[in-house]
């Protein structure tokens, strides 16, 4: 099966072959997807043009029933889409995550529109009066941008990574260029078949490309929005492109993020916490296979408590059960790729150089119906790294797989010191039962994390979960989201509440 | 007089000789300036480490008292500012801009201490409840970046242009370094020796570079913010710095903007609004020599009533007293600077390549009170572009002295377009009576435009002006501010609330 690209109001093949696709679980090829002969200038002055003024003149209350019109088509035939999700090594519940997820942002956005008038455009705050007389004051208003949102997703999450963002640049009236990661274009594109079927969206609202998108920001003008999620070194090097900064284009990067859980002195061995704490860390690195930007990479305790978590830990990581997540019983599936795989080792090794490989280090374990050498498997790996001011890469390394790090502290202020060396991580999460451990901990992480979980046994059973997805919430209302006064998040995050489950 | 930095807690003079700066009205040089042998990493440093912990553990209503009570120590040792501010080719009611002006932003800032709690961190909008027993909320909060505040600033306000983005980083418990244009940085000096001698900021909260600050970027951190008011093609090499490529840092560009005023159709010659249009206009070009960010560059009439504003506005022109400001009647200073007065005149050749120049071509003009020869004079300059579209020069090239070019349109969706060919501007004025005009262009024009005046005979007595600081207010809460749903100006300005009267 050859993808295809939906470009200027039209389904298009691109030319030649194509890069071949694979099933992450038997290693055969599933489609081929090129975007060879599009010309993406043209296809973002369609956006401009045709997409970008239907939306505009819609005002907010009809872009967010619109939105929840496409939502509800979806969730009607969300079905068709995970036996397809399957192919990217994700279990049923990372697909529900994805899919379910996905269509969930939509239904979230849909119901933001109650917050703003029934007008194309929105009056911000209150007025100020100027003037003594009341003849002049003052307002802040905003209108949809003239131009295109371009959207540079990851592999993980085709399908929420989508719509997560479409949710929002169609709310604010502005149409979109969907580029999924080309490894898992495949389902995207299937979810895009069914938007289009749908007729709910106006004519350019949306355009998709499979494969690659080189030079497309060639043509980005002022009135663009770029979002960018996936590597650090691409994103930087996007982020500095001459279109980017001469023309001042919003660009929305949100690349490697080593997120941390902290252990609170409190949650010894026997409490609650302790268990809370061992539970949630083990489910961040195993769901989806540790390929989510939330995941939590390092494992921060009390340095008395660093044998009791690693001996916990590893004894839950034995337990889970890794294979074809069609088979009953399976926890864990495969990677996205054996490239994905492959990347992940070698970030191992480098971070592991200075550090403890204290489980999965042997490299073999068990696969459940399937084929070990065919698929995108690998072993849970826990490191631990116990002088982490003198061995920087487990601030720095993002291993994008079941993969994390116990790291030491000695007092609050050090968990902090060390949380902050992540250099601005999207979640972090403090497990105390100790209010002022927890406060401690939030106002002095803040500058650094995007949102910070509180958990502990009072709030665990009704708690979303480190990552926010446990229940495939939006989160975009729901971030414990922390800002500095000079409104930039610790990363590059200016596209209003866009940051949820990922 | 050598000028002197002030780094690390001490006045520090720079080696070398420096460069030479210059009394813009009669030539004689005023002052040297160099920066040379500072070390910049280590100017950083001690803002991180001395000047953030002193401020971000004051709580908001702490430091706006002490912003107050900075600005109540300027405004009574003011006066001695003004004699300085002569030399820089300012008259007495430019330089009050200036200097009561950025002292005015000080008293703002200081008030707004009242909307925020008195904690060192803020709590942002209302809780969102996200589980049924209440057990588990989320809540945005902000607190204080842990880095320090880099401001490059332009030359034409060495106050207000300090003071404006000091008072914001101050009220958010940041530390800031200054970096005033050379040129005028005497006058930024003379303001930082009074800071310093009141002793009412703590200790690293503010430092100064009088001279180059070259290299200041390869210290930046992920913590840190840069603003940068200057020239596009210096901002955008700066925007593009690895540094702040790879460390995610906020930075803040005010450049080159095309600002125009808008003449409604209705505003027929003989009206109230016609009058009040060219008196507006003639101020902004003669205003500080037309060296303001909000200038009007470009003036969009309708086509019948080019030739009526281009003989009522140059009438006026004419009547514009030029010379030293010192002497009684002088109306316009002179530019900053000879090198200034070279670079204006660059481009208008550049504009007027393709445009008429209907006042000022021959060079002749009358100098009050000083010698032509000696200062940095120009005569204001009008030209006619009647092919707008054609001819994008207008639209593009910012000659930065007492320039402005008239443009013809043909009906207001025309000027619409037209006075967003400027790619984003600071702020752009409407001048009609007719309301279905005004919300007309205020809609269409807001993507484009940070601020838009509308203005009309009902509240031209109340109206602060299309510069806004016509009385000296300070506009940080009295912008109609135009935003995108994205979050992203018109121009990149993520600094809250830091646009005001420049």
């Amino acid at each position: 099966m050859k993808l295809k690209n939906y470009a200027l109001g039209k389904w298009v093949a691109g030319k030649g072959e194509g890069a071949p696709l694979f099933n992450a679980i038997t290693g055969e090829t599933v489609a081929t997807a090129t975007s060879s002969g599009l010309d993406f200038g043209e296809m973002m002055q369609y956006g401009r043009e045709v997409g970008n003024p239907a939306l505009r003149k819609m005002t907010f209350h009809e872009r967010g029933r619109m939105i929840k019109k496409l939502a509800l088509y979806l969730h009607k035939c969300r079905e068709q889409f995970y036996p397809i999700s399957y192919w990217t090594g994700a279990t049923k519940s990372d697909s529900w995550v994805d899919i379910d997820g996905g269509i969930g942002t939509l239904f979230a956005y849909a119901s933001l529109r109650k917050k703003f008038p029934n007008e194309s455009y929105y009056v911000d705050g209150e007025m100020a009066n100027l003037s003594k007389g009341g003849t002049f004051i003052g307002h802040h208003i905003m209108v949809p941008k003239r131009g295109v949102a371009v959207h540079i997703n990851a592999f993980n999450f085709p399908v929420w990574g989508m719509l997560e963002k479409v949710a929002v640049n169609l709310l604010a009236g502005v149409p979109a260029i969907v580029k999924p990661a080309t490894i898992t274009s495949f389902l995207t594109e299937a979810v895009v078949r069914e938007i289009i079927k749908s007729k709910i969206l106006p004519k350019g609202a949306i355009q998709l490309i499979c494969g690659s998108a080189r030079g497309i920001l060639d043509h980005v003008e002022s009135q663009d929005i770029v979002t960018f999620t996936g590597s650090a070194s691409t994103g930087q090097m996007l982020k500095a492109h001459p279109r980017i900064i001469s023309e001042a284009v919003p660009f929305n990067m949100e690349a490697d993020s080593l997120n941390c859980a902290v252990l609170g002195p409190d949650a010894v061995p026997g409490t609650a916490e302790f268990d809370l704490f061992v539970k949630e860390v083990r489910r961040e690195m195993v769901t989806k296979c540790g390929q989510k930007c939330t995941a939590i990479r390092r494992i921060i305790v009390p340095k008395k408590m660093v044998d009791d978590v690693q001996a916990a830990l590893s004894k839950q990581l034995a337990g889970t059960v890794i294979g074809d997540p069609q088979v009953k019983g399976v926890r864990m599936g495969a990677l996205a790729g054996k490239v994905q795989v492959e990347e992940v080792k070698e970030r191992i090794a480098e971070i592991s150089k200075n550090a403890e490989i204290v489980y999965g280090k042997s490299g073999r374990f068990k696969v459940t119906g399937a084929n070990k050498k065919d698929g995108a498997f690998m072993s849970p790996t826990l490191m631990v790294q116990s002088k982490p001011r003198k061995h920087m890469e487990v601030h720095n390394i993002e291993a994008f797989g079941p993969v994390s790090t116990i790291i030491p502290y000695k007092n609050i202020e050090d968990a902090i010191d060390l949380a902050n060396l992540g250099m601005g991580s999207l979640v972090s999460t403090i497990v105390t039962a100790n209010e002022k451990t927890a406060r401690d901990y939030v106002l002095g992480a803040a500058t650094h994390h995007g949102r910070i979980q509180v958990l502990n046994e009072a709030c665990a059973k009704e708690s979303t979960g480190h990552g926010g997805h446990a229940r495939g919430e939006t989160l975009h209302a729901t971030h414990r989201r922390t800002r500095t006064s000079n409104d930039g998040d610790s990363r590059d995050q200016r596209f209003p509440n866009r940051r949820s489950t990922n």
